[in-house]
């Protein structure tokens, strides 16, 4: 049963700072979704909100293709499908994953998902977090790009946040000494009574700088969710031979100027590295960090908290939640049960 | 046979910018060196003019002790044995290179040395280039850092300097295609001639980074000597997966205020890597790199160019001219035959 007619939420107009009403509108277009050869159609359940959605309203190359003017904006998001076309190896009630947007309805190449198998004890919407790409993203950023090991001291910014708080629990699990950066007193208690950081530390407090510098010394690996000025006061708390994995520069997304770095010159007087990563290089390794999250939720050292929001037309106001800090975990925007 | 008095040059007060008249003081002594136990006294031949030298005049941790004040200006260089102290494995006539100083005698532990062996086609001053600190960091800068491979795009700054020219070198020899930048129209033209890299670019041309952006599209690997402006603009021209050898940054030495970074956030966008190093972690290493760029020299694919400057009382010039690159290729102070 397909209704008459669908909501969707298109860019208009490309932001060059936050976004705002001229951003985006909503359309209700009449219903005449149908798959082609190879091709599904897709009843949105859930769509991850994610900072990268703001660099997908630029023009610019980045991990994928940007959200095109007059289309829904791009994200990634789970749903049911519920007609097949000719040729597609999914069949209706299958729950996938995988690049959708804001629209209730899409009608995309059934290649372009993965059907969605939840464990016992995790819940659909994990798929877009903990056993999603924001798990895979901590997996990956900090097994194999920051080579994360045992009594190591781990140094994580926006620690409270989607993809933070599952470094942080995936840096414990590996026998690190954890340390969280985030922007609330509210936020470093979930960090150290919740997640169970050696310690946080609220980067809005006067003393924040010299309190973190205190504790910690120098750490091995940074894994950065936030970048600009964070990322630049980090790199003076480098220990020699130390890593730093850029996951994301969350400061940075609204911004139409970049933070210059001034700290860099540690890299070289610390024989240290900086490097950026994406989920994207990891696609054929996948089935070996869901099975490792899988196994991690299962004996409980894996939880990640979600925020979620209802209605496909609170989407913009999601999306602005990120870069205020309002959202408390992972935020999810509930399309339709 | 000793003399009855000896010159140094010490440091008198750490500079701010560039060295003056008032950084060093020439002095002689009387000749009172006495080698202790396990110590020898070197009569210095060459010290090693490296721009490493200015960042030591300051009094900031990096890989090495920095100078003292009232002490002579550390260095690298090679010298004889005159004298060995008790327990010392060095005997006179001896020649060995290690970290010395602005002096024409110097007496210290004989472990700090290394025996120069000088093959059949080299010259003593190879042990201060291409075979010795010089080739070693080219080598282990480019392929165990770099991880250079053939058919890649290699870029060098300060390309027709003493690290660059080496790395343009073993690049070739590992079938990279090498693009090289340096300051004159003349040095470009020792580099393609001379050395035999692709292309070389003139960082004083006007049209330089639309030249260089237009002919090489994009590098796989950076081996920066320069920093800056000159490492900034390099970030634009990334490939995926590109990597940036920090090993030098020439035009920050002499500064006291660090150049802004802007693009690194193209590390993330091309999921690239930035990594500084220094020939200190390689040193259980040495044999393998010394071997191998004596075998590409004895092939005839490696070759330095030597510009010597003669006299103790030089030094302080002679370091001046690093700066403004009027040095033809690797600068060697002679203080002795």
């Amino acid at each position: 049963m397909t209704p008459s007619h669908y909501n969707r939420i298109i860019l208009v107009q490309r932001p060059t700072g936050p976004v705002d009403s001229s951003t985006f509108r909503q359309e209700t277009l009449p219903f005449d979704l149908k798959p082609g050869d190879g091709q599904v159609l897709i009843r949105i359940q859930y769509l991850s909100v994610d900072p990268a959605l703001r660099m997908l309203l630029d023009d610019i190359k980045s991990f994928t293709t940007p959200t095109q003017i007059g289309e829904p904006v791009r994200c990634i998001g789970v749903g049911t499908v519920v007609e097949s076309g000719k040729n597609s190896p999914l069949v209706p009630g299958d729950i996938v994953s995988g690049f959708v947007g804001w629209t209730e309805y899409v009608v995309a190449d059934a290649e372009q998902f993965t059907k969605v198998v939840v464990p016992d004890d995790a819940n659909i919407v994990d798929a877009l977090g903990a056993l999603g790409h924001i798990g895979l993203t901590a997996y990956f950023g900090l097994i194999d790009v920051g080579k994360i090991q045992a009594g190591e001291t781990l140094l994580v910014s926006a620690a409270a946040g989607a993809t933070g708080s599952l470094v942080c629990q995936l840096g414990l699990a590996k026998g690190a000494k954890v340390y969280g950066i985030a922007g609330s007193q509210a936020k470093c208690e979930y960090l150290e009574k919740t997640v169970g950081v050696t310690k946080a530390f609220n980067y809005k407090s006067p003393t924040f700088h010299e309190a973190l510098a205190k504790e910690i010394g120098g750490f091995d690996l940074f894994f950065d969710n936030v970048g600009g000025d964070m990322l630049d006061f980090a790199l003076t708390l480098m220990n020699t031979h130390a890593r730093v994995v850029l996951c994301g520069s969350i400061s940075e997304y609204n911004s139409t100027q970049l933070k210059p770095l001034t700290n860099h010159v540690q890299l070289r007087m610390k024989r240290a590295k900086m490097e950026g990563f994406s989920l994207i290089d990891y696609l054929p390794r996948l089935a070996e960090g869901k099975q490792y999250l899988a196994e991690l939720m299962k004996q409980g050292k894996l939880k990640q908290q979600y925020h979620i929001v209802n209605g496909l037309e609170n989407a913009p106001k999601a999306l602005g939640m990120l870069f205020t800090g309002e959202n408390k975990g992972k935020l999810i925007l509930k399309v339709a049960d």
